[in-house]
């Protein structure tokens, strides 16, 4: 860096210590709404042929901060992510500026080690004894690696040979996240094989559908490999019971995959662990620690049970100029990933993980499931308000209603509007989803910053407003 | 942030700019070298219990700055990316503090539309005119992106079904980069139907032979579906005839990938972008700005000339809960990709074109052509240097020879002594590779913050270090 480039960080720096103090101030809208027709012509993007100076860099960086959305603002809670960390902040920015790739421990020596200190820290947690695993870059690319080990396991040849012959099936529930179907098309593997297994009235995959069908499929000549749980479903929060899956997966022989993207922070806690009983049975696993833990996107990991079959998966090629046969050959966990560079993102978890401590994420996780019963006695107990899914976890899925009467039509045109007059408003980001033919509002409790006060404040704007409409 | 954790990030701040500043000074190591079992004794690398204060973080973060390697150092060449540029970094530290996923366009208006930008800006420089394109997790990412455009289009079937019985064959270089074998395996084409077509003296992939193999396959009943060039290969930085290629591709219906990763920066440069002749006529093509560009990892993209398959290829599910049909849906840009959560990278890549402007990238790619040229005649003209590469980009692959009857084994260790010895002192980090059975030097001019000195120094020191051991 020349010397002249540094004031532009510092600067960067103020920006964002202020922003981030901004966000904190619940009276600020969370997001000043345009469309993407109208954001186009408020903003300058063009790309000049000769250069900008340091003054309207620092413009550039006030824009996009204005039309941007507010995401540890305490009133988003739209999606899975939200909240932010200062040390896991402090880490990104480390990461930018030591700036290399995490495929050999000769350019990135401490990060690599931090790495398999994490993968370490969750395989235990997961009771993975004696476990593998690598960071991905994101859950939806460990999901893909989960798929692709046990479809290795299975058919090695299919890495050299490609497909010749083989039908293999995968069964996940009707609730699974959509990276699944991209997974299976990715890998070649056709969604029509992908079989999604019915939940029942919990929203949970049904042992007995699962075994139906596997029976059905092997009758029919087809070949199961695998079982795709889902501990924390993306809708309804809802956990697969891991310890059935993982028996039918013994008697069959099939690889066991659970996507706790969502859900595996609950293994943090001793009173909510349960959901996930069985885990230690799985395969593989995958974890998203910018989802619950709040984590700067992306800090993405897979999970194995069991040594070997990752690398044997995963690696090829590059032995000649990249991965040299040098005493730090075993630490070159580019071998065991999909990806050539990887940015480091093995630090901000790690430095989140000392600021907080294994104690501080076990707090984070119960009282966020606190605030979420907290908010299902609320709507349970409000006659305008009906809660559609009974939660296990941080998902909240109701709607408010205003009199009996009104048609399942009415009643998403009334919510949807709800829910867009607070985004206009930019006062609280909330998501909203169909299931079962039920339209709904989906609560995410996942901000690290929120507060009871910052629910009782949604809850009451939700009545308002409906109350309002439907006056 | 809580106020009291701003002071964390403004101290971070501090350091980074600090060690920045630091990166500059060549007579500084680049990194003090410890095996992985050494490091292992040196850190104390915990998740402990209980939270760590805030000295504590900033402590580990110092420890992780005392160790890691200084890519930004003007004397790292080890890689193929390398140097920092302080309008990225800031765009980067922004994405971290802003964190949100560039999934939708609700949660990422400022970022989509930038994203949008750059496509469109780096299609313009290939000469895609109606083109297409999405940020990708990385380069082998995009490259995989490109093999399934192109499986898509010849076989849309595999989608669903999963392969039943097609015979899919492709052609990369001998000298291509392994990526392109993950991407196989990956996708269930198997590295067996990979076929490696041999590559001239210069490197460049043989359009005679490639012509020959296609023929053998369609008479063997193979299905041949995808070409896959490089431009500018790993280690020796050739660029594979894509005009040739695309015209073998137009005659046997097959899609052109091109690996641009190293070498697609050419393109900017009105004296060097014929290397690329052709390139307006691959289907797609790969671009890593965190390569030669120096944008933090990652920034990717994959380019394509035509619209439509990337999203008719990558699309599945999602529809209840994330991708609303709503006024911005056309922006979603989730739906072009398999990742789901997506870290912001086009802010970083966008700062930096509007920091430098199109004319400094023009800059700085003609000035590092000057600085190879430049290495290359030295190399040449010294008696003990040998060049084993003529280069046509920013590669150099030479050794040091000091005197003949030196057999090919005894030069290899003599070399790798050579690097061995800067490695350890800290004072250059260069790679190393073998070539058609020659054992060599691999310096890649990637650096923006190399200076002819810099070089100057380098070749100063291997032949200081080759002169003394080979004494």
């Amino acid at each position: 860096m020349n010397a002249n480039e540094t004031p532009l960080l510092q600067q960067t720096a103020a920006l964002l210590t202020e922003y981030l103090d901004e966000c904190q101030q619940t009276d600020r809208s969370i997001s000043e709404y345009h469309s993407a027709a109208e954001l186009s012509e408020i903003l300058a993007l063009n790309l000049p042929e000769d250069a900008c100076d340091e003054a309207q860099i620092l413009d550039d960086i006030r824009q996009f901060l204005q039309y941007s959305v507010r995401t540890s603002h305490p009133h988003f809670m739209k999606q899975l992510y939200a909240g932010s960390t200062a040390a896991a902040i402090a880490g990104d920015w480390v990461s930018s500026v030591t700036n290399t790739a995490a495929h050999t421990f000769q350019v990135a020596p401490v990060a690599t080690l931090m790495e398999q200190q994490l993968i370490d820290g969750l395989n235990q947690l997961l009771g993975f004894d004696d476990g593998d695993g690598i960071m991905a870059s994101g859950g939806s690319n460990a999901n893909l690696l989960g798929l692709l080990c046990g479809l290795h396991r299975r058919w090695p040849e299919i890495k050299t040979q490609g497909y010749r012959g083989q039908q293999p099936i995968l069964y996940v529930s009707d609730q699974c996240h959509y990276s699944y179907e991209k997974a299976v098309f990715t890998l070649g593997i056709g969604t029509d094989n992908m079989r999604r297994v019915p939940s029942d009235e919990s929203f949970r995959m049904c042992p007995v559908a699962l075994k139906q069908l596997i029976a059905a499929d092997i009758a029919d000549g087809k070949q199961p490999f695998l079982i795709g749980a889902t501990a924390g479903t993306t809708v309804a929060g809802a956990f697969d019971p891991i310890d059935q899956l993982a028996d039918i997966a013994q008697e069959f022989g099939l690889w066991l995959h659970v996507d706790a993207a969502w859900g595996g922070p609950a293994a943090f806690s001793h009173e909510h662990k349960a959901l996930m009983q069985g885990v230690e049975r799985a395969d593989s696993v995958t974890w998203d620690a910018h989802k619950f833990m709040s984590i700067p996107l992306i800090c993405s990991a897979v999970l194995l049970r069991e040594k070997g079959i990752l690398e044997s998966a995963c690696s090829g090629g590059g032995a000649s100029y990249l991965f040299h046969a040098d005493e730090n050959a075993d630490y070159n966990f580019g071998q065991k990933s999909l990806q050539c560079g990887r940015r480091v993102d093995s630090l901000k978890f790690w430095l989140d993980w000392r600021s907080k401590g294994t104690a501080g994420y076990r707090d984070q996780i119960n009282h966020s499931m606190q605030l979420a019963q907290y908010c299902c006695e609320f709507i349970k107990q409000h006659p305008q308000m009906e809660l559609l899914v009974e939660p296990d976890y941080l998902n909240l899925f109701f709607r408010y209603t205003p009199s009996t009467g009104y048609s399942e039509g009415q009643l998403a045109e009334l919510n949807l509007a709800i829910l867009d007059e607070m985004k206009k408003a930019g006062s609280f980001y909330v998501d909203y989803s169909t299931l079962r033919e039920q339209f709904g509002i989906r609560l995410v409790i996942s901000n690290n910053k929120l507060e009871q006060r910052h629910l009782d404040d949604l809850l009451a704007e939700i009545i308002r407003i409906g109350e309002q409409l439907s006056r």
